[in-house]
């Protein structure tokens, strides 16, 4: 069976090393001292290792069964979820108003990479609760949050969310789940929507279902859908729960992985919702879920790479096969481990070196996001509104890759169950298409955030990475070579791409959306290529300041190097490709494919 | 569920258009009539079609099951399995004096591309038996030949390859399982080998194990080891079937896919088996089988990813989501159908680019076997003994990516079972792993390919590029542009990678070892890319003939752009991650990572 420890070292370096976080003027930053956060740390590493993980295989194995209308988890979820509870991990970063603790999103992210790793179907029962309960924060009444929040914070009710219907996903203006008014202020809502996650379960005493639909009478298209909760226990005055509201699972769907969580066919056969926000602005509150999903899933794509990766290392370091062919390692060994081999350590650098970028990258991420709604900072809003895309679709397909590349190293043994390889990769699969897909997150970064107010926020990010440059170039030619240089080299590549999509999306939308995945991909080397140029900086520096952890601080420098030469120079290739154009991407008449 | 329709037009025009088989010196080919092919692709797509493809989606839901030593195969297998047998598809290229029927292996291969697209878990115990009869073909007695070749081309009994033990795989030279002999010509086999594909099952008769073993007393490690027939069933003098051999399935493992096929644990207890070939010469018995199985895996790449990419193509054309941004295609519908879209066509192009050249590039390396082996021709024999490192690892690494893609087109129906195309990536990931997995296809390439006959074969595909460049190239500019001039910078990055390994590899063979992987793809993409050129060139020549199929030839020419535009400018990256060396990737120590 797989093992995972939580990469809280790691994680204090980014907080501290590299981030600095208690020296950034957000609220709640100064009191997040080294021993603090890694009390926190080290806490829900043990929870996540001890607790949440033993079960990751469970899930896969058992599944969710449903029988007479009633969703079982598998054995274990729910006693599990109780401690997560009882631990107060359900509501890290929500309001103390509402039982929460009120910790940063760098917290939360942080802690939730190492949950996710530890079993991303389990987690994600409570991640869509904290989705659904952002959203009724974000655009609830005070009787609602009143009513909703307190038991989602403490997931004694969990939540959803339901756009998709079996007609309909990415475009859904299409929807046809109707709200009726029934002049009480209540809806009677009735449709199918597909593909709810933790949709029915047996770990909570009610579920919050968030649910588009369309009132009779409004606009067509997406301007006409509404966003109502819908729970599965209609909620008393007294807050008891009431009658059973019109809502059940029809079916549980047979996935390829993330067996642990039910994902739901729900029917809503005049159920009754309430509106939450406006009427006809349904998209723009479940946007609030959205983006804070996306950013989840992101963390999802790094969680099931880091965690396919240890495994792969341990394995690396134990299987004896073939001898290095510059001189033998073991020689009291029938064999050498695998790890001296060059291309399985290309294989495992790779791995290492896009986990640790990547924890980096989505940690920067939550500090912007901190700074938005904590400071009002709309240049930080604006900047991880631009990256949202990159990190939930870069991250995912990276992390999946990587998950592959981990099952690789077991050769035979990674395609079999019995290890637990395969699991990786069949649950990380999912990332690359749930919150939106990919390619819909690049068309999301290319087609609305590059050109979002002006493009400021793209020429903020140009201009970041040129003042890195110029702060921290020219002291050090070792640094300058191999981080410096590249990194210049990279974004002058994703600039001339940007430049590309100016001078010719005009003409023709599709020159810019045909390069749209390479442009996705290129941003998120140039962000890791940035991340890895902050940490051999943090890392120098420690180093020069006589740290007496010298030889972790090198591996930083090490592994960075590694990200520079072999991973950052795919920019060119993107580049090329972009500026290639639509012309052989869009040539054959769809008959001739 | 999926469908799948076999590529007969596709594969006529790479045998008679480009690769122009009748007028080739081969023994055979002259019979090789665009009308004889024809009718053989044909009747082979039905049978695959019709038979083998409806089994597919059985195969992975029902997996097979062992009970009391018996393994029973998914409803319906065994009667397709009559089927194939009765129509003679099982010895298509094997010796007539044995049952076969003498075609050449291009034939084979084109026939086996879409058996295989149509169910690979079952024509995997077709292709094994192949195998196993390719090598007593090869280093049997004439008794052996006389008593286990028409069974086995007639597939009345199946063979299987035992390599693996739990401790090693593709360290072969630590094996334990041992052989003594009796005195009377046979060997008792003990020990235990893993992952032996259709190891046991109830199709056929009787199963002929060739076994690894090492004969007490012989040299150490992999120059110890020998081969052995061991059957289910010793064959008594008459051929009739005689006492039940010590052999059994302990086990059928739980794999990602390929659940149709049985992937046991076979236990030898004193089985009586005989020596094939030479006693310590196994390894090179055993490599008849693996090249030509490794030829047949490649082929397993290609052959997933056709047929992913068919399904992906039918749902980007019905789905209706979004509309094109450059003007409604459907205003008829409640919105434009998927393929509108330039990210998807990206999506599908690579597809469709990925499977029409690797299809030339497959039968184009079968053409050199049968140069090899009905010609004799030895420079052809040591040209695809140096490519078939890249068809086995480059096509299926690229394969599998495919069918990511594919399954990516349907969004969230990707990602559930009930439409079939999680099964397209779980069934192709094994291809990356059985028969050496692809970190050691590419050591054989670097460590012992490139140098074979003192570089004479590499130097001869670099010639081959070269000629093929000067005789189509300066006649026509926009196929210099789109094909000419893009092949000849690939190539010219292909030597450049050869020449990095050649002045550094002397003083630190990680040097070279490091770059292997990315050799082994640079390599890929530029046999794709004169792929292209030479489909290219005979479209080009169909056109200017006043074909009445122009536009299916123009298609061919659009395609190939893609590809040269999209996909070959990778050689570029590969190369600079080659030349970065072996610092970055060997520089941690193990404990560091």
């Amino acid at each position: 069976m797989p093992s995972y420890s939580a990469p809280t070292k790691d994680l204090q370096f980014v907080l501290h090393d590299v981030l600095n976080i208690t020296n950034t003027d957000v609220p709640g930053y100064s009191e997040l001292e080294p021993d603090f956060t890694s009390a926190i740390l080290e806490e829900a590493g043990k929870i996540a290792t001890e607790v949440v993980h033993p079960l990751n295989v469970v899930g896969d194995t058992e599944g969710c069964v449903l029988e007479n209308g009633v969703v079982r988890t598998p054995t274990g979820f729910k006693a599990a979820f109780e401690q997560m509870k009882e631990g107060g991990w359900t509501g890290l970063d929500m309001p103390e108003q509402y039982g929460g603790q009120n910790m940063p999103s760098v917290i939360g992210t942080a802690v939730g990479e190492m949950f996710s790793s530890a079993n991303q179907a389990f987690v994600m029962y409570q991640g869509l609760t904290h989705g659904a309960a952002s959203a009724i924060l974000a655009h609830g009444t005070d009787a609602q949050k009143d009513t909703y929040l307190p038991k989602m914070v403490a997931c004694d009710w969990t939540g959803t969310m339901n756009l998709t219907e079996p007609h309909c996903g990415t475009d859904l203006g299409l929807m046809r789940t109707k709200a009726d008014p029934q002049g009480d202020g209540s809806y009677k809502v009735t449709g199918q929507k597909i593909f709810i996650s933790s949709g029915e379960h047996d770990m909570a005493d009610n579920i919050i279902h968030l649910v588009l639909a369309k009132i009779p009478g409004g606009p067509d298209g997406i301007k006409g859908v509404s966003l109502f909760i819908v729970p599965k226990f209609i909620v008393n005055a007294d807050g008891t729960l009431g009658a059973r509201n019109g809502v059940s699972c029809g079916k549980i769907e047979e996935k390829m992985g993330i067996h642990g969580n039910s994902t739901c066919v729900m029917n809503y056969d005049e159920a009754t919702g309430w509106l939450l926000g406006e009427e006809h602005k349904g998209m723009r509150a479940m946007f609030t879920m959205m983006n804070e999903a996306r950013l989840g899933v992101g963390m999802q794509g790094l969680a099931q790479a880091e965690a396919a990766y240890q495994n792969a290392l341990e394995y690396a370091k134990d299987r004896l096969q073939g001898r290095d062919v510059t001189g033998v390692k073991n020689p009291d060994g029938p064999a050498d481990p695998l790890i001296v081999h060059p291309d399985i350590r290309r294989n495992l650098m790779d791995q290492k070196s896009f986990t640790e970028g990547a924890r980096a990258f989505l940690l920067w991420g939550a500090t912007m996001i901190d700074q938005a709604h904590r400071n009002g900072d709309k240049d930080a809003d604006g900047l991880v509104s631009l990256l949202t895309p990159v990190i939930k679709g870069f991250l995912t397909d990276q992390g999946y890759d990587m998950t592959v590349q981990a099952q690789q190293i077991y050769g035979g043994h990674g395609y079999i169950e019995e290890w637990g390889m395969s699991q990786y990769t069949r649950d990380a699969r999912i990332a690359m298409i749930y919150e939106g897909a990919n390619g819909v997150q690049a068309l999301d970064l290319v087609g609305r955030k590059l050109a979002q107010d002006g493009g400021k926020h793209v020429m903020a990010f140009f201009e970041l990475v040129k003042s890195f440059c110029k702060e921290n170039g020219g002291q050090d030619d070792a640094y300058d070579t191999a981080f410096i240089e590249p990194l210049k080299s990279a974004s002058k590549d994703l600039q001339a791409a940007g430049m590309y999509f100016m001078q010719n999306g005009m003409k023709n939308p599709n020159n810019a959306l045909s390069g749209s995945y390479d442009f996705m991909h290129m941003f998120g080397h140039v962000c890791l290529g940035l991340m890895w140029a902050r940490m051999a900086k943090a890392a120098k520096s420690a180093i020069d300041a006589g740290s007496s952890d010298a030889a972790f601080y090198e591996t930083k420098i090490t592994t960075g190097r590694y990200y520079m030469a072999r991973q950052l120079p795919a920019t060119a290739l993107h580049l090329s490709r972009i500026q290639s154009g639509a012309d052989t991407v869009m040539a054959l008449d769809a008959a001739n494919f």
